[in-house]
């Protein structure tokens, strides 16, 4: 299934989408938002599924999809966890900033609590507010939990992953180094994330989906230009699983909790950067010098993933930078 | 006024509390959830305001409370920010760690964010997985805001300071030093929290709310014992506006959001402590070794708070520690 959540609401209204991506069905009979779908799973789904194969068995069915109309799958959640589970990006990001990775780099997550409070949308601008904080988008996989328990690991994790979706992680590079000195990491480094449109379930993405990891590429368009292709499977050295049964240690989750991978990110250099820190850094090794400035007023970055027939399963992050 | 929620649902139920703690009445058809009042305040405040008075001035009116009925507050929020406001708790428990304060330590409030999805009751025990773990408990302060935006600083914040509250940050010291060596803030280190069974409109605190600091001391007894009794106002070195001014510095955040003041601690050792960790810590310094040991099995904690009266403003914190 694919859902999205109309604009309207501090929590949106909850649409069905096809699978294509162009028709949309709300069910406010079945549930009103996705929180609430996600809050009562087990007695919806089964209403939404059917929703879902009718809308998709008659192209009849339906209002036409307009991103623009559309805000976050989840616009505010109980949770944002973002892991870094790429260890090529924890490298190259420490680099930049004379920093070394923790000697667990392989063996314990890395994970930071985010804020989830007030998430932008999928096409709302970048808040620009200071240029000289280091604005940086980050590619990155999600997924959405149901209800999960303190002491979960390994396989038993895969049953609580309800849907997948993909997001922009803003980050303010420059407020990094001084805010992670102090010792309780990210905060205002860490501004309002973008998801995509569209969060589907795990079974959309058919083979691509395997062991708590998505083989699939992550394209981001900086200004209208390929700026990464990167494969999201092979180098995620820490599966979701490894992320979620790590979060689970001490505490158990609530339903609609937003679990992410961090920064996909390739050794390969060819296959380009899902975020301006680390293709600053690769410069700075080749060259000596920093080239590429962070995001400035009127930067267009565009976010997608798509299946192996090229279709967007998630549809496309879409944002300009804007001064404010 | 003052607010609790029942147990029931993910969320609670509404309750309005009388000023005396004693009674309370549900208000369903002005808002179901303590969130939902939060979301929609400016509408349903008069109303709320109405029930108060009414419930105050006849006290034949309500239900009888019963502490164990109620969850905390907002049984789960969309962001719960704590913060490291009183300096002597900072520099004794870097120096337990063997850890430097930061620089920036009367500079730059320290905050972190932490889980908000699966709060504890007031009441509720306090699970106790690992006795290696270290448990501790901290006795804090919190504000739960209405929504603010970005770039709110200094007497602004004011007037998005909804309602009240104090809390039992759970946490668990020896997963600290490892945490905090990846860089990335606590996590695993800070499970559960649990919060008072009743928060209160920032007027229920009269003149002992000045400037965005509780003048009023901070009551923590561990196993029938007072283990501290500490003031809450003058050695606050960051006051509510400071920590929210710091924390709105790149984002704006969404009504419900909890904000604390981080462990109550004075430089008096008389005063005792409002957690573990500091006595251990003074232990260490005037003997040589760590005497008291961290929470076990059975041990019981109360936190609470009183008006210069001597009335429980916010309900007692009541929990025992279990191992499971």
């Amino acid at each position: 299934m694919k859902f999205a959540s109309l604009k309207g609401g501090r929590d949106g209204q909850l649409a069905v989408i096809s699978q294509d991506n162009q028709r949309f069905i709300t069910v406010p009979e079945i549930a009103p938002t996705l929180q609430e779908a996600l809050d009562n799973w087990n007695t919806v789904e089964p209403q939404l599924q059917e929703v879902y194969a009718r809308l998709n068995s008659d192209s009849s069915l339906g209002t036409a999809v307009n991103v623009e109309e559309l805000h976050s799958p989840l616009p505010r959640s109980y949770e944002w966890i973002d892991g870094s589970a790429y260890i090529n990006h924890i490298v190259l990001v420490r680099k930049a900033r004379n920093a070394e990775p923790p000697s667990t780099l392989k063996t314990d997550p890395l994970v930071y609590q985010g804020g989830s409070g007030t998430f932008l949308a999928p096409t709302q601008d970048i808040p620009l507010i200071d240029s000289n904080w280091g604005l940086d988008f980050e590619s990155e996989l999600c997924v959405i939990l149901d209800d999960i328990p303190a002491g979960t690991t390994g396989k038993d994790i895969d049953k609580y992953i309800r849907l997948i979706c993909i997001c922009n992680d803003v980050t303010l590079r420059n407020l990094i180094p001084p805010e992670l000195k102090k010792g309780f990491g990210f905060f205002t480094s860490k501004p309002s994330t973008a998801f995509s449109p569209f969060a589907v379930t795990p079974d959309e993405l058919g083979d691509s989906w395997i062991d708590g990891r998505v083989h699939l590429n992550m394209k981001t368009i900086l200004n209208g230009e390929v700026f990464g292709n990167v494969e999201a499977g092979p180098e995620m050295h820490f599966s979701f699983r490894d992320i979620i049964g790590h979060i689970c240690k001490t505490r158990g989750f609530t339903a609609g909790t937003i679990v992410g991978s961090g920064t996909v990110s390739n050794e390969d250099v060819s296959r380009g950067s899902s975020c301006l820190s680390e293709k600053r850094m690769l410069e700075k090794i080749n060259t000596g010098e920093f080239i590429t400035s962070y995001l400035q007023d009127g930067d267009h970055v565009q976010i997608e993933m798509f299946d192996k027939n090229g279709a967007s399963i998630f549809g496309q992050i879409n944002q300009k930078v804007v001064q404010v």
